[in-house]
C-alpha cells in the first residue's frame, strides 16, 4: 500500500485496510463545538474567515473521527463575485435577490470573479496545516446547473419553471450563463486544490429535476469541462447529486472518478448502472441518523452490505447531516462503518 | 380487437389502434372552465358534490380530447372520516390539523371510514353516464404510504423526519396506522369501481423518500395488499410514483399492471428495471408544457421513441398539471401523441 489515504485510496479504487467514512455537512449545526462558533459570527462571515473555517473543519474531524475535512464554505459562494446578492433567511435558506431571468441579465454576470473567492483556498491551507497529513481536506462547489438554477430561481424551488424556462426559451443565454459559470468554478476548484485539497467535490444537488435528454443538453457538457480539468491533474473528483437515480449513466460520462448518490438507490444497483466504473460514494438516509441504533445499525450494515466486496466505496450520508442530528450516533456509525470493514473482519 | 377502450387496451398490454393519452390533474386551475366553477365553490366543495365534481370532470376531457376522464377528487379524502380535519391553505397545498405523532393518535383513528366516502362514487357513476362511454373513468386515491405520510407530518415535508421517526420508533404503531389506511382504502377503492371506474391509480407521491429496505418493511406490503384487491376483480392499478426511480423493481412486486413513472427516468430504462413486464404510464416533464412548441415536441417524441415497439404504453405526465399551463399546449400533446403513434404512420 502506498502512503495515500484511506480516502484518497478509495476514490482511485485502491485496496483500504477500512472503508473511508465522512459525512456531507458534518461541521454543521447539530455540533455544539460549530454552534458556539456560530453564536458570535454570520455564515457568510465563517466562510469569508480562513481562521473560523478551518476552526470549524478541523473540529468537526476531531469530534466524530472520520476519514476525511471538507472544507466549510458554502456551495453558492461564487455567485457572489459574479454580481450576486446572497442572504441566508432563517427557515427558508439562500436567497438570492435580483435573480437571473434574462439574456440582458446574463450578459452583466462577470465571469473573471475567481480571484475574489481566495478565502477559500485559504481556509484549506490552514486546514491542511493544522490537520498535519492526518486526513485529507475535500475542496468542493456547486456544480453548473445548481448553480444556474438557484441564480435563476433565487431560492429553492419545486418545479424549477424559470430555470427550464431559460434553458427552453433562450438556450443560447442558458448557455452563456453556464460557459461564465465554469469560467468561475474551473480557476477556483484548481485554486482550491493548489491550496492543498485531495480532492473535490461538485454538488449537484438539484440536477435530479432534469430528464436525461435535457440532463444531456443542458447541464452534462459543463460539467464534463470541470471535472475534466481536475482528473486531467491527478485530483479525484466527487460528482455528487440527489433524486438523480435516472441520471446516473449520463452522469458517469462527465468523468468523476467518484460519484456520490443519495439513498434512494441500493448501492449494488448503482454499480449495476455504471458498469462497475466508478468509486461510489454513499448512501445513508440522513434521517436515519435520528433512528433508535439498533435501527441507524441495520441501515448501515444494509449499506455495507451493498458495497462488500466492491473496490472504491466511500462511506456518507446521501444529503447533508441535518440540523438536529444526534453527534452519538454520528460518531456510531464512523465506529461501525470502521469496524465491519477492517481487514480480517470481513 | 375487442371493444374496450384505448386506455384499458393499453393497460392489458394489448394491441392499441393509437397510444391513450390523459394527464393527471387534467381538470385543474389551468383550465378557464374550472376556474369558473371554483370561483363559485370551494375545493373540497367540488369534491363533495358529484354534480359538480362530475362537470369539472367530462369538461375537461371535453376540453383537451384525452382518452380517458380522472374522477375530481383529492388524494386525501380518505383522511376526514377517519379522524383528522383538512384544509387547504393558499399558497402551502393541504393542511392536516393536529398531525399524528404517537400510538394513542393513531389508536384513535376510525378504521370504518369508508361509507363516508361514497360521494367520490357517485361522482363516478354521474361522469360515466355523460360520458356515456366514449371514455373511461379513472378512480383513485392517496396510496397508503403518502396518505400516512401527510397525517404524520401534518402536510407537506422536505425530510419525512416525523414519518420516519414513526415508522422507527414505533413500528407496531405504524403498521396499525397502515393497516386502518387500507381498511378504509379498500372498500372505498372497490366501491369507485363497482361506480363504474374502469381503473384504478394509487398516488404514491411521496414514497422516493424511501430507501429500498425501508420501502420494503413499511410501505410495499400494503400497497400490495390494495392492488391485489382489485387486480383479483379485473380492475388494473396504475401504482404511481414520484421520484422513486430507484424503487421501481421492488414496487413491481405489488402486482400492478401498469407502474406509472416520471420523467426522471428514460421509459426504456424504467421498462428494463422491471423486466419489461407491466405496462407503463409516463412521463413527460410537466414543465415542458410551458416550453416554446418546438421544444415541447422534441419532449413528446422523445418520450415516444423510448416507447416505440412496446406494448402497454399510456402517455401522461411524469406528475400533475401545473397551474398555469398553458391550454394549447395540452391539446397539442394529445394530438401529437395520437398522430404519432396511429396505426399505419409507426
Amino acid at each position: 500500500m502506498s502512503d495515500a489515504s484511506r480516502f484518497v485510496r478509495a476514490c482511485r479504487r485502491q485496496p483500504v485496510d477500512a472503508t473511508p467514512v465522512w459525512f456531507m455537512r458534518q461541521a454543521g449545526r447539530y455540533l455544539p463545538q460549530y454552534r458556539a462558533v456560530r453564536e458570535r459570527h454570520g455564515l457568510l462571515e465563517i466562510c469569508k474567515t480562513p481562521a473560523l473555517a478551518a476552526e470549524v473543519t478541523v473540529t468537526a474531524v476531531e469530534a466524530l473521527g472520520v476519514d476525511a475535512a471538507i472544507i466549510f464554505a458554502d456551495l453558492l459562494l461564487p455567485v457572489e463575485p459574479m454580481g450576486m446578492r446572497l442572504r441566508f433567511v432563517k427557515g427558508e435558506g439562500p436567497v438570492l435577490d435580483e435573480p437571473l431571468r434574462t439574456a440582458e441579465a446574463v450578459a452583466r454576470l462577470r465571469s473573471d470573479a475567481a480571484a475574489e473567492l481566495g478565502y477559500v483556498a485559504e481556509s484549506i491551507r490552514l486546514a491542511a496545516q493544522q490537520l498535519g497529513g492526518r486526513v485529507p481536506v475535500i475542496g468542493f462547489s456547486g456544480a453548473p446547473f445548481t448553480l444556474a438554477s438557484y441564480m435563476v430561481e433565487g431560492g429553492s424551488s419545486r418545479d424549477f419553471l424559470y430555470t427550464k424556462s431559460l434553458m427552453w426559451r433562450a438556450p443560447e443565454a442558458w448557455a452563456g450563463l453556464m460557459e461564465k459559470i465554469c469560467s468561475v468554478l474551473e480557476p477556483y476548484l484548481l485554486s482550491q486544490v493548489e491550496a492543498g485539497a485531495a480532492a473535490v467535490q461538485l454538488f449537484d444537488s438539484w440536477v435530479g429535476c432534469l430528464s436525461e435528454p435535457d440532463y444531456r443538453r443542458y447541464a452534462l457538457p459543463y460539467t464534463r469541462r470541470l471535472v475534466q480539468a481536475l482528473e486531467a491533474r491527478g485530483t479525484p473528483v466527487i460528482h455528487f447529486a440527489t433524486g438523480a437515480t435516472g441520471l446516473l449513466r449520463a452522469m458517469q460520462e462527465a468523468g468523476a472518478s467518484v460519484l456520490g448518490v443519495d439513498w434512494r438507490i441500493p448501492l449494488g444497483r448503482a454499480w449495476e448502472e455504471v458498469g462497475f466504473a466508478p468509486a461510489i460514494q454513499g448512501n445513508l438516509d440522513p434521517a436515519a441518523l435520528f433512528a433508535p441504533q439498533d435501527e441507524l445499525r441495520f441501515h448501515v450494515e444494509a449499506v455495507q452490505r451493498e458495497a462488500a466486496g466492491r473496490p472504491g466505496h466511500i462511506f456518507n450520508l446521501g444529503h447533508g447531516i441535518l440540523p438536529e442530528t444526534p453527534v452519538e450516533n454520528v460518531r456510531a456509525v464512523v465506529e461501525w462503518v470502521h469496524e465491519l470493514t477492517s481487514q480480517g473482519q470481513g
